[in-house]
């Protein structure tokens, strides 16, 4: 596949610089628009912007909204001002906010002046939204229908104005206020007899979100209801807008990506990895680095006082790595599991009880057979005194059983107070395991090695 | 909402025992299907086989769609022969398939048996499918039409077949040897003239994916090119079913979950958290802490090795499990942030010169930010001598320069030799980490403190 591309980005190349403008543009109109920004990414600035002229209307501008910021920005400025009114009036208002968002002050001003008044105005409207909303992601262009309208006045309708909507595959019911009424499938409509009115055909129980409504809240929903859009409405239940599922797909990816970067100790963003500057890179990793290298920090303390009892038992020493490694895994492997159970909703704050249950049962089946496979290990391999073989297998039974507890209770604290579980992974985890574990082990060294 | 669904059951349930059957019926009427599922799995087996009998025909279908299998056991091991029957008529292929797969094999037997033939062949198909491939989630009830029809002939063939198909808004395009053409939309169809011949409209450069191929690719391909559908096609190029968005999503979470559990040393698992037993959830879990325990008694086996340093200088061991920690959260977010990348399609093995220059930056950051924040604590509050401050600051930067390397190599050398790069995250990182660290902490103070 990537060699593949590489021989076509060359062909493409070659083409420019024989200057076959036939044969490129027969190969490009044959291309899927994302191929083709991709390919056209590969490219100088120069040639980017000499074989973009070369695509047909509506393909350029499909190719446009799916290319990197940097090279839209590119483009806009080697446009002129009929090539740039081109383009944008071909782009979804959702795709134009998407754009507008990336650009400088200076460009937006141009792209602005340039998109007609109506789609300025959604443009702005959209722009209002707070960011994260579900306002901010959707698009005003849907089809509206009206009640007493009939299967074929909706076809009549979908026609003459389809070609500008980002779907018609679901059709929104409002009445003179804009309030929302129902939904109508294109499914519906095709399958229905064209003099049926659309209030008979309709789905009047409509589930819709606000505008300040969490896109995330808006990605779930169309995980579990399986639509294809979702109707936005203000708080007069008036129809606003629309969001369709290709949006809702990225912001499950982008909640995913989210949820992974806060478990690793990372603030989250939304930059591409190899788009983000070193010193950004350690603006969102250093906080949580230094938070958790002063809990740490206690650790060494426990370590410091039982400074006398390591000094008589310097063989004990050696196996703390193992136990704090140990039971920051299965911290972490308890923690894992339980923030994506509550992020997928498998899990809720009622079933916390189950889940310490299920946990400490794990745990112990766990720690028996880390603790077996330990003991064996210390006395065949290391061969160290039975009493020390014993207290550290002892040690790691008990810190596991800590761990596994700690690990799935706090997320579940975390979301009913309404912090973000997600921070709850193993970096935390393994800080308070690690203070614990030793704890444990010094303890239970204690009284049995009366030190 | 949580607390809203309680009433709604309460509500449901006092009505199933005032015997109101009228009222019921209305409520679930104009009810979700998946909340109608989710409400019923709140119900005893006896009331919940009762109350399914009120839903209409083609509902009742949707609402078992969206049950999980056990209650879907209990209803099917309820219905009368006619009663399945009626069920399975309304179920699509995918979703046939979905259930089969997760009841026992009498209870198959029987469903086959009650399924028409020509469903039943296409369920079996699907079967022989290898797991995670296209073939095993696609659906075999697609619109195929000819080049030779007209948009009429298309719009008469969509409204005899289509309402068994699980999306018609996108067509696909067969000639006679079954092979796939091309594609049409139903936006396409509704815009275009109804004389228009299918030929002249569809769009002949399609992209399919084989039966064989892996879902995750699939998915991959619905995120980039934001289809609907997508055609799944045999050896010989002939169209055998479609993928629809709804599991490419489903696909997408799941797979977000896989790397979500390796990343936390968990084999991963389809099945809810709350569905597995203690047994299966440790089999999950202890082969990874295992191997990772044994790693870990390595670093152990340094600190034996410089045992005797250790006992002129016992302050030094106090700061290994902050030194540690912190080496294994460096790894960590390098490691996490490069594998979700490689994931998502932004990194790939071509860029590995500038991630590891791009982490060589950050590292240094984050390790003078630390060192410094270390010096001044080590100094004004632990009072330490200079001398160990300045180790133990000096070991912090190569530690975490160190760290982030490796955190962020590893995972792209294990997806270039095809390993899952999934692996390589924190726990493994920090064991290797975890060595290395204290072997630079010793020679640091080795020479330093001439031990």
């Amino acid at each position: 596949m990537d060699e593949m591309f590489e021989t076509v980005v060359e062909n493409i190349k070659e083409l420019l610089h024989e200057k076959k403008w036939a044969k490129l543009k027969d190969i490009l109109e044959d291309m899927n628009e994302q191929d083709i920004a991709e390919l056209f990414m590969e490219l100088e600035e120069r040639e980017l912007t000499f074989i973009y002229r070369l695509l047909p209307k509506e393909l350029a501008a499909e190719v446009f909204v799916n290319m990197e910021p940097e090279y839209q920005e590119a483009l806009i400025r080697a446009f002129s001002d009929s090539e740039l009114r081109e383009v944008l009036d071909e782009l979804y208002v959702d795709d134009a906010v998407d754009i507008i968002e990336e650009m400088p002050a200076t460009l937006v001003k141009r792209i602005l002046q340039h998109t007609d008044p109506e789609m300025r105005k959604s443009i702005n409207e959209i722009l209002r939204y707070p960011e994260d909303s579900a306002g901010s992601i959707m698009t005003t262009e849907y089809v509206d229908l009206k009640r007493n309208m009939t299967v074929s006045d909706a076809f009549t309708r979908i026609r003459r104005t389809g070609v500008d909507k980002e779907t018609i595959y679901t059709c929104y019911v409002t009445d003179s206020k804009r309030k929302l009424k129902g939904v109508v499938t294109a499914k519906d409509l095709l399958l229905s007899d064209e003099n049926d009115l659309i209030r008979d055909i309709m789905e009047s129980n409509v589930i819709s979100v606000s505008t300040v409504e969490d896109k995330e809240v808006v990605a779930d929903i169309f995980q579990k209801y399986d639509f294809l859009a979702l109707p936005v409405v203000d708080g007069e239940e008036r129809l606003v807008g629309i969001v369709t599922v290709d949006d809702a797909i990225d912001v499950l990816q982008e909640e995913a990506t989210e949820d992974i970067e806060k478990m690793a100790a990372i603030t989250p963003t939304d930059k591409p990895y190899l788009k983000m500057g070193a010193v950004e890179t350690w603006k969102k990793r250093f906080p949580w680095l230094l938070i958790l290298m002063v809990s740490a920090t206690f650790t060494g303390k426990i370590i410091q006082h039982f400074e006398s009892a390591l000094q008589a038992y310097v063989i004990l020493t050696s196996f703390i790595p193992m136990l704090m490694d140990t039971g920051g895994n299965c911290g972490g492997q308890a923690s894992v599991t339980i923030i994506r159970g509550l992020s997928l909703g498998d899990i809720e704050f009622k079933d916390i009880f189950k889940v310490i249950w299920k946990e400490f049962r794990v745990a112990l089946l766990c720690g028996i057979t880390l603790a077996v496979a330990n003991f064996a290990k210390m006395m065949i391999i290391d061969r160290v005194n039975i009493t020390v073989a014993a207290v550290v297998c002892m040690t790691l039974v008990c810190t596991i059983i800590v761990a596994k507890i700690i690990g799935c209770t706090l997320p579940i604290f975390a979301k009913a107070i309404k912090l973000d579980p997600a921070v709850m992974a193993s970096p935390f985890i393994t800080t308070i395991v690690d203070a614990l574990s030793l704890l444990v082990y010094f303890t239970i060294a204690g009284f049995t090695l009366k030190l």
